[in-house]
């Protein structure tokens, strides 16, 4: 039993991270007391450049099936992918309630309709202050301000303490939609006093403060008034409805109509206008038909593909590939948005060939961020004054920034928790520590696909890719063991054969020789067979060409 | 005849660049006037990341290899790999002098030693303010200043005016190693009259000065200060020797002791040694396994792998992979670079990885770039008065912006020109225009081979990449032309097979089917059954999985 005690503690409160630093953007944490579990988020992320072909990553959740009865439901705290997008497909393994804020529900209840999983999914929509019971815990939804409208933090009471979860924020004092961040609740909470406290590590290593983003607002009004003579494109994130708010305000100051392009934004703008998020002046949004219409000078298009992205409306534009709208001398672009790290080169090149098409294009000033710096950090931690840091959302390097903060502010060193994908994390007022570790991991999606493709057909796609395949088929007689048809060699992706006929002629006779040499001398086992021809042909076009190509011998008995 | 001459201009010079603009790095250009060509650098590109697999990208030459007999030499400004780096490959066609400042080649001489082609290269090393006579040139070396000891502008006077090309340049009124660069010479050179000036675009987004490399120095001494007690390591690009310089007299001034890792700094150093371009105290310098006899706080480790590449010292040193050296704890690394567009996200991933294994990461301050900003470009614009403006070196964005500078300036619209690869431009002092188009291109180098990838083979990679391969075999009897063996499926990087083996089994059934029916309709026709093949499999794998595997389709006959 004294083993067992030195690595329990006795409160019963555990956080578990499911998803998280090993894949930045899978956002799912585990909240545990007994027989309760809460989970905060439920996130996907987009595949690292070695996941050839990969649609999307999402959390390996064997831990709560494992857990099931215990688990009340997802608690989520805004409608970005990064928290919301993997939940159609952990729904399906683990049917439970889902509750959200009004336009963050209004974004998964399209996500859920276009995978048919909306009728048996229990939602309930929660208003900021309000409080839900779940077993062992009250979790209560707090207004914050993010680049999303309805963004909000949880505080989430257990009988062990509260922990405060700021989700994604910023301290934004004159928001464009809604209220500015209930900082009196953050205080009160933070007054009766708070275990532990998980906040947004994104922009900790940024002194200052984020600006506001009305001071985005002023900045289009400046620039329409720059460009009065041109048509006037915008592109910036499909779910930003307070930026899509700004530029339609700009633009109805200018007497411009507004024309939004891209069907993730037209998804979420309607989404936003049902549910009241976002005010549209009569007449002023127009179908991509009407257009012709107006002449360039009083139209504006909202467009997504700020990030480069190929397929997106804004590369179709730029490319003469989109069916309607050609952007080219004379036009006005401009970036509302940062490239996401990873992205620069891609967005890069989306401007050179918007400038190459005479387009004039603005990149600068046009977008603030959605997370808290340094100061607005510091604020929350006064304000919340935990007991316990675990910082949250970011690389290792944010994460390290934060704790650093923390740190300053006076939290002790050993009270701050950097934790990995699966640490299960145990706190009390009186001490916190990580006391185990549960399974987790990262399943890929491609296509239809969900977990089928692991490290084996990655590591396959990445030889293929760097080197392509060479196929080597022989036929022998089942009788004799005889060679009665091949070895013929076949290649993609290795060399454009009509150059290296003779490479391909000379390899093929190698791998013969090799092969009946083996047949002679009475080795019949294909296993030996295959290696030999694999050996003997890797060896030959090494030397020739210092490539590793595939080698994948096929015997077929006839 | 009228045709013609509306289309050509009397004076016979032509500017032709053959790499450039369309990909990135390939620095090459012609410089063409009746019977003679010189050939103002000979760089390579890293591949773009639609590239897989490929190692180097080169310049196509066949314009030089058409005219052979004209073309009088290699004139190179700096000792860049996007300067130099295509030399190999080019002079095994085009076995022409090379003519460059010492530094510059010492570099291309380590680089033909490792070809086998120092025998037989002529090579002159030329002085700044020497003139050199090819044919109807002359060409006149100028000290600049850039990342890289020795770099020259170049002067070239035809009988048809004087074209000044920058090279890549940043003013540096105190350098750390040589003059300043030599204004006074692009002032007398521009008072007697310049026809077009080729200057570097890098930085002509940005406002201002370069700041001078010796400011590097002052951070290494106050980052030196205040990680006294650690051992240190700084990343650097592998060429800038000047960087090297600051680092060791740093490390002198702080009596700690010099260790270089990373082969291509090493020999870089090695060279720059050799030839007085760096000076290096006595007993500074020492190798890796004296190292243990200091302790950490008198060590300093100058490495590669600033961009994060992941085979380079520093990534092996964070990794563990270093078979002497292992950063942890205590350790200071700082970054004397920016990334490079396109590698954030390496260089993030290695951030993270040290700041996880303990050590304390620097990256701010310890880096200027080696190329002018707005003010300098000016000053170069005012000293040389061109009548033309040819900006190079940048992509598109940075070629117009230099354009808008040039504008600036005075110098009317008409006379700016942005060259794409192959342009043909002519001018003389009443006119200049685009007359002609010669053929360009990028050659793939993959492994041995040069340009046998081409866009066929980077497709099949593309496609191997994203879904893998399916192969189908099926033996035909010779006579009667029936299947005796197969279909039988075999993939790779499809899905794991054991996890798919029903869909595998069920895709075999269909297509079995399909064939059978072919053959039994008196089809046999190899291309038929071939495609029937690739149209059955292929639906049937779309339906089920919604990819899109390469099916290759093999038949053989018994």
């Amino acid at each position: 039993m004294k083993k067992k005690k030195e690595n329990t503690i006795d409160s019963g409160l555990k956080i578990i991270p499911l998803g998280g630093l090993e894949q930045i953007g899978m956002n799912i944490t585990a909240f545990e007391y007994e027989d309760s579990i809460i989970v905060v988020d439920c996130g996907l992320s987009f595949p690292a450049d070695d996941m050839l072909g990969i649609d999307l990553v999402i959390p390996d959740v064997t831990y709560l099936k494992d857990n099931f009865d215990k688990v009340k439901g997802f608690m989520i705290t805004h409608g970005h992918e990064d928290h919301i997008g993997a939940l159609p497909y952990v729904l399906r393994e683990l049917n439970v309630p889902i509750y959200a804020t009004r336009l963050t529900m209004g974004i998964i209840e399209n996500k859920l309709k276009e995978h048919n999983l909306v009728k048996n999914t229990k939602r309930k929509v929660v208003k900021f202050g309000q409080s839900i019971n779940l077993g062992q815990f009250r979790v209560e939804f707090i207004k914050t301000n993010h680049s999303i409208v309805d963004a909000a933090a949880l505080a989430i009471y257990s009988p062990a303490g509260t922990v405060v979860h700021t989700g994604d924020f910023k301290v934004d004092y004159t928001p464009v939609f809604g209220d500015a961040i209930d900082l009196q609740r953050f205080a009160e909470i933070g007054k009766k006093g708070v275990l532990a406290l998980m906040c947004d590590s994104t922009n900790a290593e940024r002194p200052g403060f984020t600006p506001s983003e009305k001071t985005v607002g002023r900045t289009f009004d400046t620039l329409f008034e720059e460009h009065k003579n041109t048509r006037i494109f915008v592109a910036t994130f499909a779910s930003n409805v307070d930026r899509v708010q700004q530029i339609i305000n700009t633009a109805y100051k200018f007497g411009r109509k507004v024309c939004v392009e891209g069907r993730s934004m037209v998804n979420i703008i309607e989404t936003a206008r049902n549910l009241d998020c976002i005010s549209i002046p009569d007449n002023t949004l127009i179908d991509i038909d009407q257009m012709k219409n107006y002449p360039d000078e009083k139209q504006v298009i909202i467009t997504t593909g700020s990030q480069g992205e190929s397929m997106a409306a804004l590369s179709r534009m730029a490319n003469g590939m989109h069916r309607k709208i050609t952007i080219g001398a004379g036009d006005t672009v401009i970036f509302s948005s940062h490239p996401i790290p990873g992205n620069e080169k891609s967005v890069t090149k989306i401007i050179n060939e918007l400038i190459r098409k005479g387009a004039d294009v603005v990149f600068q000033d046009a977008h603030v961020s959605g997370h808290a710096c340094q100061e607005e950090i510091k604020l929350i931690y006064t304000l919340i004054h935990p007991k316990y840091a675990i910082p949250v959302h970011g690389e290792y390097k944010h994460l390290t920034a934060q704790a650093k903060i923390a740190e300053s502010l006076g939290i002790e060193k050993e009270n701050i928790f950097i934790l990995s994908s699966g640490d299960v994390l145990e706190m009390s007022e009186e001490q916190a520590k990580i006391t185990g570790k549960v399974p987790v991991g990262a399943i890929l999606v491609d296509g239809l696909g969900v977990g089928d493709v692991g490290n084996v057909v990655l590591r396959d796609r990445q030889h293929l890719a760097e080197d392509g395949i060479m196929i080597v088929v022989m036929s022998l007689e089942k009788v004799s063991g005889e060679l009665v048809a091949g070895p013929d060699i076949v290649s993609r992706g290795f060399v454009y054969v009509r150059e290296s006929d003779e490479l391909i002629e000379e390899a093929r006779h190698t791998v013969d020789e090799a092969v009946q040499n083996c047949l002679e001398r009475g080795i019949t086992d294909w296993g030996k067979l295959k290696s030999t021809t694999k050996d003997v042909l890797s060896d030959y076009v090494w030397k020739k060409t210092k490539r590793r190509p595939m080698i994948l011998p096929i015997i077929m008995e006839v």
